[in-house]
């Protein structure tokens, strides 16, 4: 049984504890932070420390917290033996503690306490600064995910570069198009059958193969109509730029 | 049984075709289009004619083609009785016959050929210029779907609108990911479980709830990290206003 201690108790902390807890070759022996209040009282803890001084012997020590915070966090593990790595998709392994063995094991998703998606789902994206420590995490990724891939730092920027776009800025379209709704006395659930539609679509075909709407097909007279509708300027950029690049990407004459 | 005549072969023709094929109240006894080879082979068609002499006699005719036709196909039908209606999401009722009594059926989605999604799901948008024919169209938009709003023409292209940002704006940013991903070499379908759970995640939360990543925390470093990265000119472009729009929604400190 690979023991493992995670420090950080935020989201991707909380989902990796839940996550291995049905594993069979990895244990959580111990959660390391600094407030055991930020963990949902509901949640089964193997055991808790807020003392660096108390961390328990592991093979694997993952660091679960916010990008800024990994470095700090390293410098406090510096006399443990095993491998050290952290979960994050825009950090590099120098955040690390040098006299460890380190590697990487980024879980591409978004994660929020009261939710648990199924990790078995989850891609997760691993690096290591040798082939020894990369085929531990792998062995460890193996036991959660069903896909595991190798990938080098700028891969790995990418990606999180991509889930940018796939995540942070579609849930944003999301929000204007509801805020829109509501500005004209229109209940957001109407769209909720459109976004359904939208992604399950992507399921059959690819987003470029999927596209539609005034940009893709030129018409201007439409995108004149929603301009002269849309009163807040950063609506009105949005829909300018993003309707321009749809434009490029086709070539359609606006 | 009412009679319908649909005029058009495009997508939202052929998805009403199929919606009221299942409907107890109303019956399609005719589909009226330039070329019968836009309606894949094995669909079951009632009667189909190219000629505008031969259309049946109908309860309503439904205008289902792209916005700059509905003129000129209504002005083939201003010897008819009934009610004439079209589909679309930025036309008004000035495009329909003079004669005529008008209405518009507006289903809320994206239609495409190669997929039949659920009517009972699409709300369905309607506007007539009188109450006898606004009672007419609830009648067989409910017979279609459990969701049928009665919106003036000002509500409807605030919704098309606000569909443009769900639906195309959105499409076009998974596009973007998953050019990112091929652009290092990455497989788009590592993306996919992300994109599932960034819908799911807002059947539980609303999308100011579930805002996360580098603008929403104010993430300075990655988000020059990520611009470092972009080549792309309207990809560069594209990131920079959504974060500033996403900053400006959450007063964040970029």
């Amino acid at each position: 049984m690979t023991k493992i201690v995670i420090l950080g108790t935020g989201n991707v902390a909380l989902n990796l504890l839940r996550a291995f807890r049905s594993s069979k070759t990895a244990e959580v022996v111990q959660v390391v932070g600094r407030n055991k209040n930020n963990i949902p009282q509901s949640e089964d803890l193997p055991s808790f420390t807020s003392d660096f001084k108390n961390i328990k012997e592991a093979d694997i020590y993952i660091i679960a917290v916010s990008d800024n915070a990994i470095r700090t966090v390293s410098q406090q593990l510096n006399n443990e033996k095993g491998v050290v790595i952290h979960t994050s998709g825009s950090k590099g392994m120098e955040v690390l503690p040098k006299n460890s063995e380190r590697g990487i094991f980024y879980p591409l998703q978004t994660f929020s306490k009261e939710r648990t998606p199924n990790f078995s789902e989850i891609p997760i994206c691993i690096e290591a600064e040798n082939d020894l420590v990369l085929s531990q995490l792998e062995a460890l990724a193996k036991g959660l995910s069903d896909t595991v891939v190798k990938i080098n730092t700028e891969q790995r920027t990418a990606l999180h570069l991509a889930a940018v776009f796939m995540n942070n800025f579609t849930n944003h379209l999301i929000y204007q198009a509801d805020e829109i709704c509501k500005n004209h006395q229109l209940s957001s659930e109407l769209l909720k059958p459109l976004l359904r539609e939208t992604i399950q679509k992507l399921e059959d075909m690819s987003p470029l193969e999927a596209q539609t709407g005034p940009a893709r097909r030129g018409d201007y007279k439409t995108i004149l109509n929603h301009m002269g509708l849309l009163k807040d300027q950063k609506q009105r950029e949005i829909y300018s730029l993003l309707s321009q690049s749809i434009q490029l990407t086709y070539g359609t004459e606006l």
